[in-house]
């Protein structure tokens, strides 16, 4: 099991920061769902903010206007056949954790489930904005808590050794980037 | 010199769908000036529309608002060190494609200028969202024009096969990631 280590508030846009493609968690009561998005990314640094669609036809909608909670998970390579099924059932039909072969962990400081072996997580209170919700499918959330994966993320930068756990960058159909090399450039 | 081809405006979301670091370039009236941003994202597939943080002491936030345009550009790793200098230096104070070396290229559809060099461009023109702007930094723009460099992008896909012309993924400092390995999975 990995070992998952609190990441500073004030630092955990840079999970987001390089684009990966998350699951996104939520729940009301006894039901729970969780969806694949590509379309999230950090909005504010301290307090921490991040900006997600969530479209209007989801359950994930429904759990998360009902709770103002969602939770970011930022799947890695390993999980890519997961985070496509994710991305396709409806979840009012199929428990769609069993369906994607996802297995919920309980979160910190949420009601919304936690969606075990990612290698990021940061828990989300819902700022409500419903005009952007309505007119863009558009959630704003402030991120309430926040960890890594301390094999691939530690001192605020990912170190991504392992390619299986490497995080993923959605592009259509089955097909998926890896996050790829790591160089650096002098100004 | 690349060879640009129009890109379907309903697939323009797949340019930035892999959660590319982009430069931001605008212009009004004389004035015009080019930034880069991570927190940028498609917001939706037909008419196609992005949301972008442009931070409110930035020149291009004043150029955007007041010519209500701006281009998404997608820059590549032989540009790395030019991006870490867009996101830099302030444009009131020097002339940031000249500081950057980066040159102007005419867009399609809007007055702000593209960068040169790039393997992407959205043109853009604001939907004005006053209270998302002042209270977020948030800019949601439709996209009105979209052109990619053909050897990376044909047909809707991506096809890295140039490491120099992989897009890009800002970490912090003067680190980033380049786009990795595409890879498929079944459902």
């Amino acid at each position: 099991m990995s070992r998952l280590l609190a990441v500073d508030l004030a630092k955990s846009y840079r999970l987001l920061n390089h684009g990966p493609t998350v699951l996104v968690s939520c729940a009301a009561g006894e039901r729970s769902n969780v969806m694949a998005a590509a379309w999230a990314m950090p909005l504010d640094f301290d307090p921490p903010k991040v900006a997600v669609v969530i479209d209007k036809a989801t359950y994930s909608r429904e759990l998360i206007e009902a709770s103002g909670e969602f939770v970011l998970n930022v799947p890695c390579r390993a999980q890519a056949a997961e985070v496509l099924r994710a991305g396709g059932a409806d979840g009012r039909r199929v428990d769609k954790f069993a369906h994607s072969g996802l297995s919920r962990l309980p979160s910190l400081r949420v009601g919304a489930p936690r969606v075990d072996g990612c290698i990021a997580y940061l828990e989300c209170r819902v700022i409500s904005e419903p005009e952007n919700e309505s007119r863009y499918d558009l959630f704003i959330g402030e991120v309430v808590a926040a960890e890594a994966d301390a094999e691939v993320f530690a001192d605020g930068h990912w170190r991504f050794d392992d390619d299986a756990k490497r995080s993923l960058h959605y592009i259509a159909g089955g097909a998926f980037f890896a996050t790829g090399e790591a160089f650096e450039v002098e100004k």
